[in-house]
């Protein structure tokens, strides 16, 4: 089992409680919500009464009042149980930021809610042509009285069918990342139309669609910040966020070398247990260098962040290199099975196939490196 | 489009014959028979009868009489249509060798059915607990009369359902590798059961699954070979049978890099087509070099044994090398996708879960390293 | 520059002094030496006197009294500034280390002369037939009266012609690890011939040379512990002598990583700063996140040490993967600058050449491979 | 040992030949020079004598006429005897291309002298500043009267010191590709005068140097092809020169394997022979595969050549994956011999060195990815 050294001794009762959910709640039915394609909303629900859903804003506003070291370390135990779950958390987290960090007094009543898990939240900002270029999107809000419509189409949204409330990255003004304003939208505003879910490889019980906005008339109070500043929330929100997906694929590299390891233990060949062959005990040292070193950088990160220094490249560092040791060491995993990793009567082959979005979601890995090496430009 | 250096004028037109058949017959329709999880018995049937299903055995008993080099290239251009076609044709190419190589005249009499396709094949070596440990099966052949009874577990059977035929090892003998013989089991025989097919990662066009063997009679001019020799028989049938996974590897590789660099070239992102941008380029052009090296090596180790030379340790290598290569290459191609890699209506994401299982079977690639270390350890 | 969150001011100011250090009394002096194959005896008393080569013992006995995490980024500085002089820094550490975990009262009185840098150490346990197999050494150590008469030639010994104190592991007993004990040996003992220095490929100014014991009589009373305990005690400061080679790794390719980003910044082809092209930017990125892995792995594997808690496989891990990072992105550098890269105007030749030692020494990779999967297998 | 199909008995012949002499000749002496960075003009010219210098040149010039495919096998068994035989080998056969490919009648008459190896050549394309951006040249050739006029600093020339013939790539027209003529140059030309050698990691007996131009005249006949046809001509040869590369990386990789590997068959640890643990076989599995598919790969590109067929693209890949594994595997050679592998008692250590520069010259492998990249954004 992991070792950590924890701030707090409130940190290590959070471990524990995300250990136990994870373990009762949360691993054993992962099957059975996947092969069914249903999004564990009941679920969710629970990981929030038990205060896991808004572990690092303050207290005051229905937060956990945590660090991101804490926090992260609370979702790597969720992911290694169920991405699935894991991954609704850390989106969840990601669309309460910007209410949080920019929003009006009035929205921020919201925060309780939100943050308790009744309200479930999603992120819209990218868009189908857009991809990895945001500040491009074409999405509308044209203010119109008290109210802004809505119109466009965004893509790639996980809970669209699901959450409660929609953080909408829209065009009220010019091209360009200055023209980009966030609204938080009602999930239940007429006009909203999420679209057939998309036939993802993997995470099949968090479904991923897109959602057209046909005329969507949202109060103007529900603007997030000033006109013109969504595209800084929506970066800022970003850099949280992709300490959360390294975090996630921490998590889930653990349980397939957890798992690998595991097996290896018990099966054998030749006679003895092939974790005791070389080839195959190097090769699960090197999984497990892999994942320690991914989960050292992921906190060191959030220890930055922590300590308000700027951690913006540190956290692109910890996405990018977290996310490809998830996808290495759980295609590995399926390695040290065999014919047996190949079939979903193991978890490592659903492992594999979640691992790859990880190395796409909040800014692809190609994006990640793009934001090390401006930093490196600069000197 | 490859440029290759070919032997002999036929062999162009059988390249030919292959890409047009790819073209027109199976690309067009995997999607489908994936989603139907069907085997397209009926297009290997096609395959057959156009002559494509037993290219390297001699014409003489109805085969194609070309040395593999060029069955090699046929076998590569299918997998970049489908790779289930390419591998039933592996699958099958292997199962037919036992025969072909070391049966008796009558036996022999079956080729030309065999080779032309009417009758399908199977190969039934591995065990549930035998995995790399081949030599220790435990399914065994009692001679009872005229007959063998045979009675065990085969595991991973590639065509378990659909097959005419099973090239079944058994022990007749004491333990080790010099107990085992081969018998050449007609499907119709009472007793065989397949199991419910193994809920694979990928390929579900062709269902993979055990087959119980319950006191199944074969007749005993049905042993391919003398009694005890099944093992030879198993192990040089594999050295032939790693080729055509290196190149059902190669052709799979092919087509993600194909389809990822013709994606490259339309997307834009920030004004430019994504392929302009050196991160991406970069990529690609990796991915374009190891499937031109896996190429390479495969065809060369296929001219070893068509020169009669030694190529097992060559075929080893090969086979390690294409299929790791495959899956880096299919893995990079859903990343050049980005989201859209992610999700079925583009065949990236189904290449990059057929590629996990070629790095397994057929001998995992940690046993084509032992191969190839033992030969480094002869000096 | 590194942002680090040190655990006390303290810290910030000793990380200030190695630096000072560093900049004005190791870098520029480093070419040079290397030149002339000399030790800088010298400039390693300047690092005693700055209170710098004991750092992590207690300061009752002359030690810094510092935590291993603040040790190792002192450490990882002077790597950054010239490895000779931290690797001089970490071989003396470790060869402190025998007396102050079990030396005996009167032992311990050498260490105020041995942590401030008046007595240097030196390491003897490997042999020139042991190599990984330590604990089949042959060097005798056998009672005479009241001294021990050592006979052996002991191998890749650093400091072999400058130490003042070798400690000697030697066999006191019978065959296996339980029959090995640790002496401390004046440098100045009759018997003791260095033999001409090894023709490394690096370290130029760090000879590192066999040493021949022949009869040489050590009194008894420099016994360190028990007899036949010199094995445990070995490994224990192998342990953290890896955390010191981790860290001599992440400063040796954080130092490649910034002359190359340097370089790459003023570096201009076809009309811009090399920088700016993504091929060259994206590998600059990759090893800019390795570095912070290694970084963040070491230092997580030292505050396990300075907790209490088991770290060995941490500090293995940490080992294997500063190490290679260190390789890789030496040999990286060198490619940043192309063909200036590989002359000796720029160090990043001298960085690629130094970093393979750090592959090697205190346990070769494989070896920390072997503990991890040790782990492992245990479960 | 490689076991090699071959197109004709004469390449056999050939084969053999570069064997003896190198095991004779080369091997041998490696070490003596190196440690007297003394260049082995007379070794080349035993190379001459035994026609091994000319060998892709056709035969009514003095060539061998031999196809690439031959050629590069030769060029391969040099490097794996001493990678500065090779590369000498290399950089003289590119030098002979301008001349043979597109040198008036008179200049031709040059080609036995040349191709015999009496006369040695040096290739003068790159410049101080000029990097990849080879074709913003600023070396000058001024027409005066019968002769031109030469004027500027040519970087990185091996065989500086010891060439007869140079051809010296100069700007006689207007910026840009158009402007660049190519001028057969005899070393012996008042105002040539070759700098220090450049202090390289490796190749220490192979001397780089810049050459200063200092108002060289050079007869109007020695120009080679037409005014502003150069960088075509260099761009041809370094296509072929990219193939010569290649083979060298492939002979030294194998030269590193093979120590290594004898090396893992000897030495004994832990009571076995050390290449009977997984670990390190599995290592130098993985070693040999790299290398056969190199070879593979390379030999694959040079029968495009030889058969006519655009070859560039596949050259370049053949340069990087070699190269790339020329490093890595002499990198994993050292590993393998651990402490013994960082010393100069055995070649490993100079092999690692040696292998870097191939990644450098001919384009770095940065260009050779831009030349791949580019050929994939055509489609």
């Amino acid at each position: 089992m992991t070792d950590r050294i924890l701030p707090t001794e409130e940190a290590g009762d959070l471990l524990d409680l995300a250990t136990e959910i994870g373990d009762r709640e949360l691993a054993p039915r992962a099957a059975e919500y996947e092969a069914r394609r249903e999004f564990p909303r009941e679920l969710i629900r629970t990981l929030g009464r038990a205060g896991l859903l808004g572990l690092p804003y303050p207290e005051e506003v229905g937060g956990g009042g945590q660090p991101y070291e804490v926090y992260l370390q609370v979702l790597e135990i969720l992911a290694s149980r169920w991405l699935v779950a894991a991954e609704a958390v850390s989106v969840h987290t990601l669309s309460c930021y910007p209410v949080a960090s920019s929003g009006s007094e009035q929205l921020r009543k919201l925060l309780p809610d939100m943050l308790g898990g009744e309200l479930l939240g999603a992120y819209c900002l990218s868009e189908p042509q857009g991809g990895s270029d945001a500040a491009s999107l074409t999405t509308k809000a044209v203010r119109d009285g008290d109210a802004y419509v809505v119109d466009g189409t965004k893509a790639w949204i996980t809970h669209a069918h699901d959450a409660d409330f929609f953080n909408v990255f829209a065009r009220t003004g010019g091209p360009g990342a200055g023209g980009i304003s966030c609204l938080l939208v009602d999930a239940n505003t007429p006009g909203i139309v999420p679209q057939a879910p998309e036939r993802t490889m993997g995470l099949h019980a968090s479904p991923i669609s897109q959602i057209a906005f046909d005329g969507v008339r949202v109060p103007a109070d529900r603007l997030v910040g000033d006109e013109g500043t969504g595209f800084g929330i929506a970066l800022r929100a970003l850099d949280s966020g992709r300490l959360g997906i390294a975090a996630c694929a921490v998590g889930l590299a653990q349980a397939a070398l957890d798992y690998a390891a595991g097996y290896a233990r018990e099966r054998e060949q030749f006679g003895s247990p092939i974790i005791e062959f070389q080839g195959l005990g190097f090769m699960l040292a090197d999984m497990a260098t892999q994942v320690s070193a991914a989960r050292a950088l992921t906190l060191s990160a959030a220890r930055l962040r922590d300590h308000g220094r700027p951690y913006s490249v540190e956290a692109a560092k910890a996405k990018l290199f977290a996310t490809d040791v998830a996808m290495k060491v759980t295609t590995d995993a399926v390695q040290v099975l065999g014919g047996y990793g190949y079939v979903a009567d193991h978890p490592v082959e659903r492992y594999m196939r979640e691992a790859k979005v990880l190395q796409i979601v909040e800014g692809t890995n190609q994006i990640q490196r793009m934001v090390v090496a401006r930093s490196l430009a600069k000197g």
